[in-house]
C-alpha cells in the first residue's frame, strides 16, 4: 500500500525557507509571488495490513513535529 | 492562485534521508515499511496572471534540481 504523508508548518509559524525562496524568485524576475511555504513529503510503501492508527503514530513519533507542524495522510 | 509543487527524487537516485527514516521506523517497532522516499513540497500563492510557462521556469531555475529530481505542479 502506498501512502503519501505531507508535513507542513502550522499557520503562524515563521517559515524562513519559504521566505528565502520567495525573495529568490523575486530576484530572478518572477513577479506576483505573494507567499511561499515549504514543507516535506514522504512516500511510504507499507504492508496492506498497516492500520490508520499505526500510520498516525508514525507521523506523531517520527515524521512530524506536531508542536509546529501539521501532517496529512493520503492513500494512493 | 494557489499552487502546490511537489519535488521528488527521480527513480534510481539514492535517497539516504528516506532510508534513514525507514530504519528509524523499523527501530520504533513499525513493521512492514518496505520503502520510504523523502521529497519537498512548496505551496505558492501567485498572481492569477502567472502562466504555466512561468511556473515551469520557477521549478527548473530554483525549486528543483532537474538532474536528480522530478517536479509536479498542482493547481489548488
Amino acid at each position: 500500500m502506498k501512502l503519501r504523508i505531507i508535513v507542513s508548518l502550522k499557520n503562524g509559524v515563521l517559515d524562513p525557507q519559504g521566505k528565502a525562496i520567495q525573495h529568490a524568485l523575486s530576484g530572478l524576475g518572477f513577479d506576483g509571488v505573494d507567499d511561499v511555504r515549504a514543507g516535506k513529503i514522504f512516500e511510504l510503501d507499507v504492508a496492506d495490513t498497516t492500520t490508520d492508527e499505526a500510520v498516525d503514530e508514525m507521523c506523531r513519533k517520527l515524521l512530524a513535529n506536531t508542536v509546529i507542524e501539521n501532517y496529512r495522510v493520503e492513500r494512493l
